[in-house]
């Protein structure tokens, strides 16, 4: 593992005892420089040297991580994924009752999407086939949520519950061009109001 | 206006009176041309070469009508979205009740949706500012629409009309990873029953 003196010095963390704790430091802290640089300059205007510089290490060893400014930025965008699942997943686990915990993955989901709002980073990734696998997982876990709610009867059994649960995750999307919390809130509403069973 | 001879032969109607229906028939023929390579071959297969043999024209006056393969797939997009557009305007006019409309326009937007199912090209062009425009007319006309079922009772009134759009648009874009018509006339249902006003 080679580093470029100049650009160590102000992250010490990065000196970890094992090679694998080091990679990973490294790891983050170039996600995070790329991740901050584009939300200052702007996509096109980021390039591999300026990440190096400002994630502290030289040009040569950020090469050795990633081969272009775009895969850093899919990493980037998979650990945001892979957060905002275990996210939803402690918020799912917080309420018992199955009616009660879809209720608060949708909100919790409705917000994650609007603090999004206008992430053009998100929206260049969206279709990328990387997310397939986070997506699939999210889908998965509104999917169970709705079916045991189903089943407890606090949501309509007449549908599927995965067709449900694309319903849901695509209306709460919405939130992303919403310009305020109370906005969401009604969103979420609006959403849960669509899988109240049939009388 | 000149035409390379062997490939004019099988579309005599490019031969037009006028010119401006002349260029607007090679345009559609290009844009025809170009779908229909994209869907047999795939995004990255397709040439100018290929779409000016196919669409009956020359290279040369090809490269005059467009610059190269990516604005040739914008312009037929644009086309495709001004087509669904017309088409949902039609069949909002069908209806008088404003939320007999409403409905109208929901169902035949979800089936527009369901059609693009899978669609590589569209997902590349969707983030695309050339589609703003078009994303707003839809936007403004369901939002008027829901606004007027509001104002007659049919639509729950607790919520912003353009809010109640924007959720209808994102839950309707789930059509497209549906498998069944009879799924996408579930979500529809579903999207609708969202919209009832509160008791």
């Amino acid at each position: 593992m080679k580093h470029d003196g100049p650009y160590t010095s102000g992250v010490p963390k990065l000196w970890n005892a094992t090679i694998d704790a080091h990679r990973n430091a490294v790891r983050e802290a170039v996600l995070d420089a790329a991740a901050a640089l584009v939300t200052e300059r702007g996509l096109a205007a980021v390039t591999m040297s300026q990440i190096a510089e400002s994630s502290g290490i030289g040009r040569a060893t950020l090469y050795k991580y990633f081969p272009d400014v775009e895969s850093i930025l899919r990493a980037w965008h998979e650990r945001q994924v892979g957060a905002h699942l275990a996210a939803l997943e402690q918020v799912r686990a917080s309420s018992a009752a199955p009616g009660a915990a879809l209720s608060s993955v949708l909100h919790a989901y409705g917000f994650i999407c609007h603090a999004r709002h206008g992430g053009a980073l998100a929206a260049m990734l969206h279709s990328d086939d990387g997310l397939a696998e986070a997506h699939r997982r999210l889908r998965d876990m509104v999917t169970e949520l709705v079916a045991a709610a189903a089943s407890a009867g606090e949501v309509r059994g007449d549908v599927p519950a995965a067709e449900l649960a694309d319903f849901c995750l695509h209306a709460l999307e919405a939130a992303r061009v919403l310009e305020s919390k109370a906005a969401v809130a009604r969103l979420v509403a609006v959403t849960t109001a669509a899988l109240q069973p049939t009388t």
